[in-house]
């Protein structure tokens, strides 16, 4: 019996207490955003260290000016020394009142379709994902002793309230933490059946639009037909960002996007996603996105532009005939591949202050730069995981872009240098922020597996 | 000596006492729009009813679900029979911290540059322009015992607030109301010595736009690229209402518009009226109108579409990345010559309808919907009114057309069947609608002259 034999055959062995060991940290309600839960955070992190302290990992508290970071330490096998991510941090469980059973009184349910779930806030996001990983360690460290690779554990407690201080302390400790790779467990499968490997994250550069053009509210009637009115300059400029076919028309948008490998394309492609599936889960039936693109290329792998919100003039009941001083609009893009959002960005105010009469004014203010991430398709990390996670689960792994951020994904690119592998086991039916939040206990099993699976991979 | 300049001598004569009675109205505070002042409204249509009643009108209050209408009935010389409309209601006087002197304690004032001036509120809108119309009937009966002509005054008490029953009680009315002319006081002169005929008042199509996408407010990262946007789809119709020089784009919104005759069109080039002057009042230096027009036309005489409001998506502070469900729009449409607001109404809902994704939905509100009004350049009161104004005033009376509507003029049309002439002497420096309003001595005073030489030319 090989080495990853008998480690899985561990694995299934030991799954109760597994399940055991998750519902213990459900059980702590770590909400990070509210600061009534500031003593639970701890707890969660404690919880979490002294677990990884008992599979040999040192592992301990790291302050912060929020909450602590769980870093833990493991020498193991030959091989890329990996920086594991995950957070022990949940969503807020509001509205309390839709919970079926309270939230961080973790139980197994069976589905009307046999599937047999674990019911808790946190189930999947992120703890029983972060789990999969450590159960995966802990199999490994019983059965032979060690783990198969150096590993350290990067357990945040501020990922649901925008990790704002895991930032700083990447960057303060930079050197400590650049190693050859990371692995992140906090993403999605496909479906059921079909795992996933997310292979980029779209960028982000968000922008607000301010424009002035009279000093002040003018009368319509008085001044309509000759003072310029903002909301008309900004439906006529923001209405010229895309063209017919939902290419946005800024000059040297699209630099830095390139098409993807038509072995990936036709992964995609074999998905067999249409619009009507994707766009009718909210009542929409027709992309409008860039045509003769797969839906799934529009919202991964493409670059996009969205007006985030206007406003301006008179928007209460009824009628007020005014022609506003100002409007603001919110515009946002979506990055891919090797765009630059600093260009974007600079594309974008030039767009727009070349369309502004010389007698108006155009403000912008940045609330986001971010830029894309891309793991390269033929990234060994990236074709090890595939080929195990198809072994696992029976199913080819589909190479998938996510149509968000992870900022701190980025930095582990940008401050790091290091790629990283986003393996996950999510389903779309979890409930991920929602109350009755869940995870199938296959993906948890199956992600335990899967997870020993990669780790002996990369050793190899 | 002729009857005019008698009349003419007997109102320079008379204007201390004509002053003592502008004052004597102006010291009731008719602020119709609230509740709080309805016996002072009432008080201030007793009083117009009895200063009617002195000069030989059958003159009375008639009641309405609001403030009453001050209906008056002389007979007079033979010529057409006209209606004198004006208000005796004025505008809140808020905010009273900014007025010099109490507002409803009228002073006359002697301006830096030498002019003097009556402040109160309601100094010229419209008790003193009301009153330039009663105080020449007066002379004429001071003079020849009778009118020149037979008269039937309409002055309201709720024109601040909308005149919303007076719509009611001229079609309940229409027989009795249903004369040769009306005359209406409550325009302004072109500039201090030029007088100004306003022969056209522009309609009215006002809109309110709704367009729904996804069912939900959708995350971009999730859905951007593939979901429908609304704020895209709003800014990308509404921008297109325009086309490069200035004219909108929806077809047939120019049916029934026509050029100026020559010489009005000579006489308002010769004003001499530039966009810098126009707009540089407001902070604004080049006109967003049609191309090659005067700013005049632009204001007055020409059609426009404008954007009054939009809101949608996120407005608060910084970033939201959502793609909303739907946004809402507000447009109107100011109309001249012979353009049909219904016909405008359904060619904008047709425009925004044909541009619309078939998985979409837009839902029209309308809150306006009143026709350009619009004197024949040949009307031959309007003929005789302009030139006795250029023969009291020594300037040439321009014919101009006003940017705005006066809804209830529209109704003298439609529903009586009338012609309206309006004439008026405020400046625009009266600070109507703000503190200090105010009514220079000169426009009182020569105001009721031009009445008088009005009403004289009718009588021919």
């Amino acid at each position: 019996m090989s080495t990853l034999d008998a480690v899985l055959s561990r694995i299934d062995q030991d799954f109760d207490q597994s399940i055991e060991r998750l519902f213990a940290l459900l059980r702590i309600a770590s909400v990070s955003t509210d600061p009534a839960f500031k003593d639970q955070c701890r707890a969660a992190a404690e919880h979490v260290a002294a677990d990884l302290r008992s599979i040999g990992f040192e592992a301990g508290l790291r302050p912060t000016e929020g909450h602590p970071v769980v870093v833990g330490k493991a020498k193991g096998g030959a091989g890329p020394r990996v920086l594991f991510y995950g957070h022990y941090d949940v969503q807020p469980v509001d509205p309390l009142s839709l919970w079926k059973t309270p939230p961080f009184e973790p139980r197994i349910e069976t589905l009307p379709d046999g599937r047999k779930i674990i019911v808790a806030r946190g189930a999947c996001d992120d703890k029983g994902q972060a789990m999969t990983f450590i159960e995966a360690c802990r199999a490994y460290k019983a059965v032979t002793g060690k783990l198969p690779l150096s590993i350290t554990t990067m357990i945040e407690g501020e990922e649901e309230c925008g990790s704002e201080h895991l930032f700083k302390f990447v960057r303060d400790n930079a050197e400590e933490f650049k190693l050859d790779l990371a692995l992140v467990c906090d993403t999605a499968m496909w479906n059921q059946d079909t795992p996933a490997v997310t292979t980029s994250l779209r960028g982000l550069v968000y922008e607000e639009v301010k424009v002035t053009c009279a000093d002040r509210d003018l009368h319509s009637g008085l001044f309509g037909g000759a003072a310029q009115n903002p909301l008309r300059l900004m439906a006529k400029i923001l209405g010229a960002l895309w063209d017919d076919n939902g290419r946005v028309t800024i000059p040297g948008f699209y630099d830095g996007v390139k098409e993807l490998p038509s072995d990936i394309k036709a992964d995609l492609k074999a998905l067999n996603l249409t619009e009507q599936q994707f766009l009718g889960q909210v009542g929409l039936k027709h992309s409008a996105g860039e045509k003769g693109r797969l839906v799934l290329e529009q919202t991964t792998t493409r670059p996009t532009a969205e007006i985030n919100g206007i406003i301006g003039g008179y928007t209460g009941e009824g009628a007020k005939t005014v022609i506003p001083g100002e409007a603001i609009a919110k515009v946002s893009f979506r990055l891919v591949g090797a765009q630059d959002p600093v260009k974007v960005c600079d594309a974008f105010r030039a767009f727009v202050r070349e369309r502004m009469p010389a007698d108006c004014k155009v403000e912008f203010a940045n609330f986001g730069l971010a830029p894309p991430l891309q793991l390269s398709f033929d990234n060994p990390a990236l074709t090890k995981a595939r080929t195990v996670l198809a072994e696992e689960w029976g199913h080819k792994a589909v190479a998938v872009g996510a149509g968000g951020s992870i900022p701190i994904v980025a930095d582990f690119k940008q401050v790091l240098g290091m790629d990283s592998l986003l393996v996950g086991f999510a389903l779309d039916d979890d409930r991920v922020h929602s109350p009755n939040e869940k995870f199938d206990l296959k993906c948890f099993h199956k992600g335990i597996r899967s997870w020993a699976r990669i780790l002996d991979a990369l050793a190899q």
